[in-house]
């Protein structure tokens, strides 16, 4: 399944600190058979969007909480256009 | 600028319906210098997100009104993970 996970009141959220929480999806999201493919990070507004490859929106929540303990707001689950 | 764009509400929506109004963008966006990129429906939450490069949230949103009228709600300014 695919999920657009969706981060808010992040006050003050900078790109490099997104990327590094990402690299820590990224070194354990096997364990749960999960791939964080794409992010994005609005950082006047605090959000980040991630998209997400996961068995179930649990397990991709797993994985945030185990790598850096951000948790999302929302996690949609979503069909991607063509 | 790079640009998640954020439509909310639509109850109902099938993915179907969002490519055939994401191929109107297609046709119309270079005349606005925008190029929407990806998108995700949500149908059970009646969301879809629009990923765009545009000059500006304006630019893009013209985009959308010309082809087909829908007007997201949201329209933030991301940077991209890599």
């Amino acid at each position: 399944m695919l999920f657009m996970d969706v981060h808010e009141n992040l006050t003050g959220v900078k790109a490099a600190d997104v990327a590094e929480a990402h690299q820590k999806d990224l070194a354990i999201q096997d364990q749960y058979g999960v791939d964080y493919r794409q992010y994005w990070v609005d950082e006047a507004g605090g959000r980040v969007f991630c998209l997400v490859e996961a068995p179930s929106a649990e397990a991709a929540a797993a994985v945030h909480k185990e790598a850096h303990g951000l948790l999302p707001d929302h996690a949609y689950p979503v069909t991607e256009g063509v």
